[in-house]
């Protein structure tokens, strides 16, 4: 009865938590969430994480853990034979600090986009403007995220690590929503490509339904 | 010259990575960045950090690090003797956990009531809307630390750690703001007058000119 608990979303920002559970090789098991029924602001979720939010990792112990940037650092620190964080301590800050920009700005973005009612209440009048500024912060994050990258291989260092895979998901979002394009984003095109060959996220793309885009 | 150089903004959520060069007894050279002026969009600080965001701590060899959560973490990891990380990597994820979820929630809500502009663009029609809804996941926000605290002394097991740096930037701001009243938040009263009177912190606020509430 070791086994993780993993609550996720299918395709939501708690995919990178599911890829690092495979990645790792970890023993778990996952739990959806039904976002589209509210099953996160439900009692029954509630009592796993009080804020309502995916993605919440349950411990062996039934300790529960929430935040993608938390479970990403606590699962390459328990499992390090997978080599999902760096040894150099500012290598591993500047993981953190993939993660932090990508949650404050690129996930904040995305929700202005797909639920602007967090941000001006019910009103429907005022959604659009909540969606034209949430694209604006989008297209000049995956400006940045291009620019950054560079010819890099990966987003830290020399190797794959809890950057690359809370990336990933942004890669995705982006393609599908149209921020990344071929000829706009050589680098992000090249990176996400490789990245997306892994068997963890064919895998986790398969099981959470999600379509991985090329 | 070796000494790191932080680019700071008064009273923003760059003040913990302040707290935690004092806490650290780092040698460092304080450098105001003035959101007043919109100096953090200029040539000269873009040059620093392309995103306009502070913090950001410039290293001995020039390298740039970005966002909270990165500096805090790397300066605990550097300066180990401060002891401002725990040792068992659980408690460090729910450093990071704490982190995340006030930069993600917390700071988003600060600035859904102070920059609305950010969310809906330049109209003004709509800033009140912003306001109030940041306001509401402001005070749901200040109820949920207060629980999580608890009878608590820290925020993470129990020393003072980095996310007790980060988070008393939310008590002061929520002190100020209304949040926090002695009656409805004793933890976080308890909590916040303690952690108040270190002395890095008395040092810091008078750098930055920010009041200390009680």
């Amino acid at each position: 009865m070791a086994a993780l608990i993993l609550y996720y979303s299918s395709g939501a920002a708690s995919m990178s938590s599911h890829l690092a559970l495979e990645e790792v090789g970890a023993e778990y098991e996952p739990r959806a969430v039904k976002l589209s029924e509210n099953e996160q602001r439900k009692p029954e979720y509630l009592a796993i994480n009080p804020r309502g939010r995916v993605p919440a990792l349950v411990l062996e112990d039934g300790k529960v853990l929430t935040e993608a940037t938390a479970i990403l650092y606590y699962l390459a620190r328990e499992y390090p034979k997978a080599k999902l964080l760096p040894d150099d301590p500012l290598e591993q800050a500047r993981c953190l600090e993939w993660l932090a920009w990508l949650a404050s700005f690129m996930h904040i973005g995305f929700q202005q986009v797909r639920r602007p009612m967090r941000f001006v209440g019910q009103n429907p009048d005022y959604f659009q403007a909540v969606k034209t500024a949430g694209m604006q912060h989008l297209r000049g994050g995956y400006m940045d995220i291009e620019r950054r990258l560079g010819q890099s291989e990966y987003a830290v260092g020399d190797s794959f690590t809890i950057a690359d895979l809370h990336l990933y998901v942004f890669f995705n979002w982006g393609r599908a929503a149209g921020f990344i394009a071929p000829a706009a984003s050589p680098n992000l095109m090249r990176w996400g490509n490789k990245v997306g060959a892994r068997p963890s996220i064919q895998k986790v793309a398969e099981m959470e339904s999600v379509k991985i885009l090329k």
